[in-house]
């Protein structure tokens, strides 16, 4: 299978199956459902997310490390999920694929430069006997900042081979921009941990098909495959407790207080300027990545249900 | 020797001592020379820039045919050289460094598309005993088109070593621009020539360390270290001619027809932010790329002969 799942993925549930008569509404559920089933029903889809099923308790760790993190320090800037219960969790006919999304849109009467954060798993069995699992996360900033957006992928097609994806896509175009370039990119050290993860013998480069994603990520962007051997059972876990792991909170820190709580200066030429390059981004990281897999993973009526959802988020 | 050449490089010769009184004149030589003497001054800096000495006859063919091709097919577009005879061939006070530098703008009257071509040579004897030889040729386009420029360098360091960088560096921001990217790389299909190249065995990435020449390049940027073993004598010349000598040659091939010979719409809003671009990347070019190197190879006298050459030629 070409993976070419390499931005933000997502997911659906055994528990809610699909209805095609379901509109693709902005509001958590039916709206012949009580308040306090809303509630519970969110509650489930939060859970359901969380729970990182079907990947190492490394990988699952790291995960929701960064979730929490992303969460807690965020904290009133994020508004709750507000997606279908079906969206939040979802599964095509056959229960050979499950998936999980999950996002949070950033709290716009609170000044927050949060436009929404984006985390998803997907599980998917594969003909060959194995499984891929996907997790991500990404948060994406609005124009009140032109600061860089955060994403992490880990994508695992085999118990020997996982696909890392870590970077902070720059917003503005770098040859344009040597400031940006060397505040955000030079300043953190964030090649350092590109280095250090590219030293470990198991991980090779990953180049991505799409020459989209290539153009969108930054330069320090950390593009992995750890390949290890069979006669090396848990390698990747352990490459991913002592190596992944800790650079993927780095990295999240700088995010976090860099980009995410960081001040900048935008003016309303340079606002506008952002809203289409942001704008453009989110429709094609639909079309590239998501909208060639989605249909052949989930179905057509499912793929429709949740890409839908997404670009409802893509465009509060 | 961290070899942080990644764009246009350039040299320096024992025929023409340098002299601190000679101006940065854009003339081809000084006031009092003759018209006869300063065309016999050019046409020994041509020579010896397409002599490509120190360099395997493989390495050399390719780069002669390469800058033959782009003179043959530009023809009247181009300029003859103009810069000095020491600045066309050059060297170090102790003659352990030798350059050629050879440059020549677009007609402009013609309506030619070209801004300027740039090729160069360099030889240096490192303290270890072999030899650092670079040989480097691109071309920039001007603001009538938004089409790409091309590059290709190879800096072999030694008998078991080289780096191949080959390009058609983006002028627009291709986050922004699909349908750019669409047109000049992946109808173009650059990135099955990289993929062919990384195939072979001993080619291995080549990460640039600043991360502004990273960020120049494009998504089917080649970037390889040709590694090869002192057991395979003449492997690295085999790899050149068998592999990168028809592929360099195939992507200067896209690039005269597509980019340089090509028609562009090209707004005069757009060209304003082309103008500026352009700008940028050749005084980062000089200043990231040459500048820290220039004086520590050649001295600052030299450096700044040859670096105020440079942006004579950047800036007309």
């Amino acid at each position: 299978m070409a993976v070419r799942l390499t931005l933000p993925v997502i997911f659906f549930s055994s528990h809610f199956p699909p209805s095609s008569s379901r509109s693709r509404s902005k509001t958590c559920c039916s709206s012949s459902a009580s308040s306090s089933q809303m509630e519970l029903n969110n509650e489930f889809g939060v859970t359901k997310f969380k729970e990182f099923p079907y990947v190492s308790a490394p990988h699952r760790n790291l995960m929701v490390d960064l979730v929490s993190t992303v969460e807690n320090r965020l904290g009133s800037q994020l508004l709750p999920c507000s997606l279908p219960p079906d969206v939040q969790y979802y599964q095509n006919q056959t229960g050979s694929a499950h998936a999980s999304l999950h996002t949070r849109s950033g709290n716009k009467p609170s000044h927050s430069q949060i436009d929404f954060i984006l985390g998803s798993w997907i599980h998917c069995e594969l003909p060959t006997g194995g499984a891929l699992n996907i997790t991500s996360l990404s948060a994406f900033l609005n124009p009140l900042t032109d600061a860089p957006n955060f994403l992490i992928e880990l994508i695992q097609s085999s118990p020997t081979s996982l696909i890392l994806i870590l970077d902070l896509p720059p917003r503005k175009d770098l040859v344009l921009c040597p400031d940006y370039l060397h505040t955000f990119y030079e300043e953190t050290q964030l090649d350092t941990r590109k280095q250090i993860l590219e030293k470990i013998p198991e991980v090779k480069p990953y180049i991505s098909s799409s020459l989209y994603i290539r153009s969108l990520v930054s330069p320090t962007a950390i593009m992995v495959r750890i390949e290890t051997e069979a006669s090396q059972p848990g390698r990747v876990e352990e490459v991913i407790k002592d190596h992944v792991d800790p650079i993927a909170k780095e990295v999240l820190g700088i995010w976090l207080d860099q980009c995410a709580c960081g001040k900048r200066e935008v003016g309303e030429a340079e606002r506008a300027i952002l809203e289409k390059r942001d704008g453009l981004i989110k429709i094609k990281t639909i079309e590239v990545d998501l909208g060639s897999n989605f249909p052949r993973l989930f179905g057509p009526e499912v793929a429709d249900r949740i890409l839908g959802a997404m670009r409802d988020v893509f465009t509060v």
